[in-house]
């Protein structure tokens, strides 16, 4: 249950206390389930009672750990927590581009290409939410679903920051282009260091994959290539962290 | 036997390429097995020929993917590599106060408080690694063992980044202090952002548990409070994402 896309309706299991409390906290979700343990049931009648997501029927279910554990995937830190929420209606270009009109500040969008791992995804959600980039844009292929490991790595940020899936990535970064944005690759290889590039009011960072980088093709749409500052190609960073520094770096440019 | 500390002899086992090829690369490590499935037993030999590490008796021995994933934890992404290495020798205080003695550049230790992910601190010890701080410092207890979960999210960085763990943390920084460091507290309430501070030329950036931050002890040791520029004190950051910006501003101070 816990591996389906935002495409279909069918509820997928949020766990964790962030992850469930921002998910009652969002209008724009349907909650099928809300499950607590005995020493966790009144946090959750609390945030039912705080809830602007469209409620549960059957309110707070209270169950055994064991039963809890059954439900959700193995060694999830549910934190005596699990929310069974429809998928967050899809996000497209257009409210993107709107968001993007607000002039004199600098606007962000996150594209990432081949980033496989659901925590690391997660993680980039929470670090755009932080640093207030618009959106994070995703392939259909090559991106993870959106599980409760994804949610519960965002904290919250998959009801803040749009998670958009694509059919064609570089379809959509000519149409990020089209809306006035520069996209800027993030490349161990370039000669660039991110901060010293003059960066244009609207940015689509572009990250790929860790070790083997952009796909030449994702590379090639992209206007500037840079690096972070690190001490040399080997000292890497793990992808969440390069977007958590770039970002921040994108959110202080003037 | 991957639950081991650095404080015993017994062998530790670390996985995936990154983590295998930095221990064999190093020295300080003394090796007891190398093992590679059939179809990594050429890249295994390569390495093995490299290495700098005191190389296992038996050379690399090949096994059935089955028998490999039986020795590691569950779900470890070995990409068919593993090796069994004693623990790294201890650093003391000494060896860290001797390297930041080169003047005119900063100088940065990190000290985690009640960091138990071994994800989060893997990823925080590359991060150090590559933003060039001298060590990563942790209690004996409230920090997880040295595993092959933390290594490979170190991806190699445990062989470059001294590990030490302290029996007290508020005594650490107390040393840290008589050796010319100031310690930067990162906690999301505080006034002043880290880009705002004037800082010294040696810092211990001092990181708390996600949520619950720094412990008051912790706190009452540090010269400095800051937080990262993130949008809200709600929108906070992973704590390795933290630490990764953190050691950006750092290093990059003037």
């Amino acid at each position: 249950m816990h591996e389906k896309t935002t495409q279909d309706k069918a509820a997928a299991w949020l766990y964790g206390r962030h992850a469930v409390e921002a998910a009652l906290g969002n209008p724009a979700r349907r909650c099928q389930r809300l499950i607590a343990l005995r020493e966790t049931a009144a946090e959750a009648e609390t945030l039912l009672r705080g809830a602007r997501a469209k409620p549960p029927r059957a309110g707070v279910e209270v169950i055994e750990r064991r039963a809890l554990e059954k439900i959700l995937p193995q060694g999830a830190v549910h934190q005596g927590l699990a929310l069974a929420a429809e998928p967050l209606p899809a996000t497209d270009f257009e409210s993107i581009a709107a968001a993007a009109a607000t002039p004199g500040t600098p606007q962000t969008v996150v594209v990432l290409d081949q980033v496989t791992d659901p925590h690391n995804v997660g993680a980039i959600l929470r670090s755009a939410a932080a640093f207030g980039a618009l959106a994070v844009i995703v392939p259909e292929h090559g991106a993870p679903s959106v599980t409760g490991a994804l949610a519960k790595a965002a904290s919250g940020a998959l009801e803040e920051v749009p998670l958009l899936r694509v059919a064609n990535l570089s379809r959509a970064l000519e149409k990020l282009k089209q809306a006035g944005f520069w996209s800027l690759g993030l490349d161990e290889q370039a000669e660039q260091t991110i901060a010293a590039l003059d960066l244009p009011e609207r940015v689509v960072l572009v990250l790929g994959a860790e070790g083997s980088g952009l796909r030449r093709l994702t590379r090639e749409h992209c206007d500037f290539l840079a690096r972070l500052p690190t001490r040399s190609a080997m000292a890497s960073l793990n992808v969440s962290n390069a977007a958590a520094v770039a970002l921040y770096v994108l959110a202080h440019r003037s």
